[in-house]
């Protein structure tokens, strides 16, 4: 086995992981490389970020995902350089690692669009620990305004801007305003938690505008239900402590959470082939870079556009089609046989909004409100990795559903709201 | 009710909480402060310390704990200052609040002897932001082990020394060489987690000085069932980067851990009141402090002896007895009836020792290995705060006990280990 070819794979989300997985039967040897020692669940982090679940519901530790694989390899670091000429990967710790095969799946963080100081005024959605610091937040944000209301009998404001639209905004926006209406309601003395405020920003003329224009307004429509504001055609064109700015407009705000655009990982760039606006390298059909056959980008990272014209989006089924297509085709090149380009499935999307309501689109098949979330319910649960987690967050989910209490309502860290008491 | 009289309790552990709950339904007010959102099950915290249970398992928000008696209010913020001549606390936040009665139940820390420069290198175990801090340093120890071998074919040592052989140190010390022997071992490639050396070191001739000997030469065997160096009568009288000292023996340590000492909440010596050499208030034996009948200290800051000459112990029994006790001596003073003075009853000790290992002391019934755990498992789970929890606590119990895995295995925050990498 040790004359077998390695295949290094930078990154342990769904694309990585899934490529791994597609090549751990095979006689490879697999080192896979990530920052953290936990794959992310991505599509539930909204739910941590809203105390509804905890970390570990929606994270497993990589090397236990991929432990039952003798030819598999983990290694806690971070990918520095590439020498693709020796194919070589420096990493962070300033060893450097030989390779047959690269896998890159670095993945995306979120943009601010050249205003990277906003990211502390405005956190977005994309690890473990940035879930729970926006749960910090808003948590934090009912306890100070309980405090200012029990002690000055103020009656002080509670404003939740959520900046985009996307599936992202409407899920914590849809959350948030749940559990100020449903969960925080009966244990607050001073304040009234239903009269909590939360606003959903979108730039452009439609909330989840890669959803059909129906699904959009039946998202509007549940969410209105939930008491959530939904704006439109309102671009923010600045954060300050406590502020959210729109044009000439100035919205005072409690917690202001960030979910308008991603970049691909820097890694990208470090590569040297040519990336689109969003950092996203342009990949020939098979995913390999140009002028490297033995060298794959994958997941949100990799910017393809198939013979049709469209684009595959930023979402886990398409990382898991590109890790699973990668490994294949690896394989066909290890055997000798020629690679087959890059084809993605669309299955569909599927967001919720709160408890039992949400949008589905299926092709031609639009779904609302209950049915939607049943089908998001199972796919989650199904999806979910490990057997431990499915049983544990179904259990959560049930307990949640019936007695209208959340789980996780803990607030780590310190108690300071940096950026969070509105001047408004 | 608002002419009721005022009950301000400081802080919300067992002893704060149970006089809350015991108040409750009387013509009160009551206002809860405590400067985290919940309540932590200080029992099971080596649980999350060693990854078999998530934070939200074994902490449950304040207010939702309260939150079905409408005459209890609760703040998130801290006791800064005390005007006893006024009946007014300061709070840090600046405001202040009058009472009629006061509960101080601040609680202990860890303490290390005048050594406060040792916190970093060697943290304790009191809230649930230490319990992920051990977490992290205990799993990030064996990745970075890991990359060691994978990368440099070096073979490196993987010392986990634990200071104080007390219950924390014995439970912190059994779980760690547990995980390591069961839980890890086929995860990792290039090392081998069996061979990870816990060592747990006490200053005094035994551990479990607080059990009647025949439990602590038990708990010792079991103990080394498992894998775990005891080593007695060795104080340490040294902290350094990877190094711990004993005497001229110096003991190379990746991750080291304080479970020696405790010292009392600040406030106690605020209060002005005497305090004993741990810090905790000589109080009267009602609980209250000397010359303010209105103020009364309970828990781990209260330092009383019963009329047998015997001391209460800082665990959570004494505490919630004691948390009652002045609860209805309250009551007692708002009807002009006279108070009881406390009474402890020792209702035993119990502790575990891994996976189906343990002792428990019933007065003169001594109880070793699977009882003592049974009996263990029944107490905890009955007595966790929070029907969710007992019912999540079981099923990853039951989970990890028949599969050896652990459940939360996840490093959060930064992957630099400070002061873990040895140097021997």
């Amino acid at each position: 086995m040790a004359d077998a070819p390695h295949v290094v794979i930078i990154g342990a989300g769904f694309g990585g992981l899934y490529a791994a997985r597609a090549l751990a039967r095979k006689r490879v040897r697999i080192t896979v490389i990530d920052r953290k020692n936990h794959h992310v669940f991505q599509p539930l982090l909204y739910q941590v970020a809203t105390a509804k679940l905890s970390p570990a519901d929606i994270a497993s530790p990589i090397r236990s995902v991929l432990g039952k694989y003798r030819n598999v390899q983990v290694l806690l670091d971070e990918a520095a350089q590439f020498d693709l000429t020796n194919k070589k990967v420096t990493l962070k710790t300033g060893e450097s690692l030989g390779y047959d095969y690269l896998i890159v799946a670095a993945g995306a963080s979120h943009a601010y669009f050249g205003h990277d100081e906003w990211s502390s005024l405005a956190p977005g959605l994309k690890s473990i620990e940035d879930a729970t610091e926006i749960r910090r937040r808003v948590l934090l944000a009912f306890e100070m305004a309980e405090r200012e209301a029990l002690i000055n009998g103020k009656r002080p404001m509670l404003n939740f801007i959520i900046v985009g639209g996307g599936p992202t905004g409407v899920e914590l926006a849809g959350s948030i305003a749940e559990i100020a209406q449903k969960v925080m309601a009966k244990d607050f003395r001073g304040i009234d938690p239903t009269r909590a405020r939360v606003v959903l920003l979108e730039a452009g003329q439609r909330i989840l505008p890669a959803y059909p224009e129906d699904l959009s307004r039946s998202a509007e429509r549940q969410l209105r239900k939930l008491g959530v504001d939904v704006l439109v055609g309102r671009a923010v064109t600045g954060l300050q402590t406590g502020k959210v700015l729109v044009g000439d407009e100035v919205m005072a705000s409690n917690v202001t959470l960030w979910a308008a655009g991603v970049k691909a990982s820097p890694l990208g760039n470090i590569l040297g082939a040519p990336t689109d606006r969003a950092g996203r390298v342009m990949v020939e059909p098979d995913l390999s870079l140009p002028g490297h056959p033995e060298v794959f980008v994958v997941g949100d990272l990799a910017a393809i556009t198939d013979k049709s014209g469209k684009q595959a989006p930023g979402v886990a089924p398409a990382a898991i089609q590109q890790g699973k297509a990668t490994a294949k085709n690896i394989w066909r090149s290890i055997k000798s046989q020629p690679r087959k380009p890059f084809k993605y499935l669309d299955k569909g999307n599927l967001a919720t909004i709160g408890r039992a309501a949400g949008v589905a689109e299926f092709g031609r098949l639009h779904l609302s409100g209950v049915i939607a979330w049943i089908f998001w319910l199972t796919v989650h649960i199904f999806f979910l990795i490990g057997f431990r987690n499915r049983v544990m967050v179904f259990i959560q989910w049930a307990w949640a559903y019936f007695t209208f209490q959340s789980g996780a309502r803990l607030i780590t860290g310190n108690t300071d709201l940096p950026g969070g008491k509105p001047n408004g």
